[in-house]
């Protein structure tokens, strides 16, 4: 399996995702000793994350903006994270027809949002979707994302580049980028510069480049772009891979590029034994129920957060030492 | 000491404070007792957070804001959040001086920030602290923090209305103010609106006005406000005042302000319990020395995130198996 994944078998590396989806400790094992061989911190390839509002045209643009870099001979994944997906226990981005053109094209792998998951569970299965897409040789892993509840952090977070993708028109126009998203793009990119939205796109593109002007420049020395694009009519697009290139370049230069890496590793793994740990504590010593109860007292206004505190550790303390004895 | 603390008696204020802080099982029995009593969701009270850069005069508009509060009969107690504080072991807010009028004012409270805690354990006792100024009848609580680290979401977490101060001048000569800050802000106040600086705070006042259009009104309906100022000439700080209860009305209103300090005590309660019971299997279980084995393997590149977890994950099943047995 693991010969055929780094031959860019696309079958076998969907199963492989498939399995790093399972919970099975069976699929696990499989998966794990798959990951082992990945490498992790690799240079060659560059994540790039998009979000921004249904509507905004993302999957005509990941099309497009697809369809580019294949003809450069670049091989392409696309992953979705789509936190509506966890609660509906339905995919809406696991619908491939979305991105026709690209799904029927060989240097393209498209692989739609796990469903019915917690986004911890997400954000774990989509980091190791990653991995694997990258040890099956491509080259540029999309990780598209809607914009609800803490998912662009998510991406933010397993990404080299974070690009988000406006709506021509400013302000109460704008419903539905959620406040924050803003401040985490590297890059951000007005679609719909063309018909009737073509001059509206451009004074977008004006009142965002003015606006971030007033916000500092981030750590690392690197101002947010503002650009705009039509996916629809295929222009501009050279204009977005020459800024993702030139961040890349950027951040290469300072040694930044792998060092991102590395502290999204750390962070990771800390967050992951946290949880993980966490859940395990509240499982063998059955607290989790407790929690609950408990939680609906905070919820009515009955008991203060300090003594719900103290009653699990109470009862944390109680169940360990019985345990030790 | 309960009694005492309910007739508003400072002195036993700042030693309940300081008991809180103590890290010794016979003061945590105390405190906890003490805090049993406390009112978690008073609609009496109001918590502000103030955020700013050194530099944007935080102290003069504390001082100046404090005492036209007091003079209208309110209580008010200052609680100061300050990270740097936490790595020097020093405490720069520690200063009372800054503060000259409103220390010696009878209405007033000033705590410095406990000095040489983690993150983590200045939430607790910040969070502890403002319910006990409350118990001590105080009704307006100002916590400050310098805007350094994750310092401003957790005041913004314990906190009813959040207030960013501003400088003079927009753009790269706002040096100080970290991406994100600005969203999380219900006021901005631009400071210094005074001498050769006032046309330079009218203009920032409106770039920020226009700028902040181009965000979304937050989920509550409530637009962020922005407002100029002089606290060294005493000039508009009545605007500020009416601005904080304006927002007190729209969240009242609503329902929103009880409703905000529950979800702030069941978010608080799931943290600490997370962050409590972790450490305790880290230390009870030996794994913290583990832990940064690992990451020391993670950082030079040479471990995945993936085979640390698995590690961490084995050696805690293999030690609470030993534990069970």
């Amino acid at each position: 399996m693991l010969k055929k994944l780094k031959n860019g078998n696309k079958v076998f590396l969907s199963k492989a995702i498939t399995l790093s989806e399972s919970g099975l400790p069976k699929d696990r094992k499989i998966i794990n000793s798959i990951l082992a061989k990945t490498n992790h911190t690799t240079k060659r390839t560059i994540r790039i994350g998009i979000t921004g509002s249904p509507g905004v045209g993302k999957s005509t643009f990941i099309e497009t903006f697809g369809e580019f870099l294949t003809k450069k001979g670049l091989k392409i994944a696309v992953l979705a994270v789509d936190p509506s997906s966890m609660v509906t226990k339905g995919s809406i981005l696991g619908d491939k027809t979305r991105m026709e053109q690209l799904s029927k094209n060989d240097l393209a792998f498209i692989r739609p949002s796990p469903a019915g998951e917690q986004l911890g569970g997400v954000a774990k299965r989509t980091k190791e979707s990653i991995l694997l897409c990258e040890l099956a040789g491509f080259d540029i892993i999309l990780v598209e994302t809607v914009g609800i509840g803490q998912s662009e952090v998510m991406v933010k977070d397993m990404t080299d580049v974070f690009l988000l993708l406006l709506q021509p028109g400013a302000g109460d126009e704008l419903q539905g980028i959620k406040k924050g998203v803003v401040e985490l793009a590297d890059i951000l990119v007005v679609n719909k510069m063309d018909g009737d939205k073509k001059d509206l796109a451009k004074k977008t593109k004006a009142s965002y480049a003015s606006a971030l002007h007033l916000f500092l420049k981030d750590k690392n020395d690197w101002q947010a772009k503002v650009l705009a694009c039509s996916a629809l009519k295929n222009e501009n697009i050279d204009a977005i891979w020459k800024s993702i290139k030139d961040y890349e370049k950027h951040q290469k230069k300072q040694n930044l590029f792998e060092q991102t890496r590395i502290n999204q590793n750390l962070k990771y793994f800390r967050t992951c034994i946290k949880e993980d740990l966490f859940a395990s504590i509240l499982e063998k010593l059955t607290l989790e129920e407790d929690c609950e109860k408990l939680e609906t007292q905070i919820a009515k206004g009955k008991l203060s957060s300090f003594k719900a505190i103290q009653k699990i550790k109470d009862l944390f303390t109680e169940k360990i030492n019985i345990k030790n004895s």
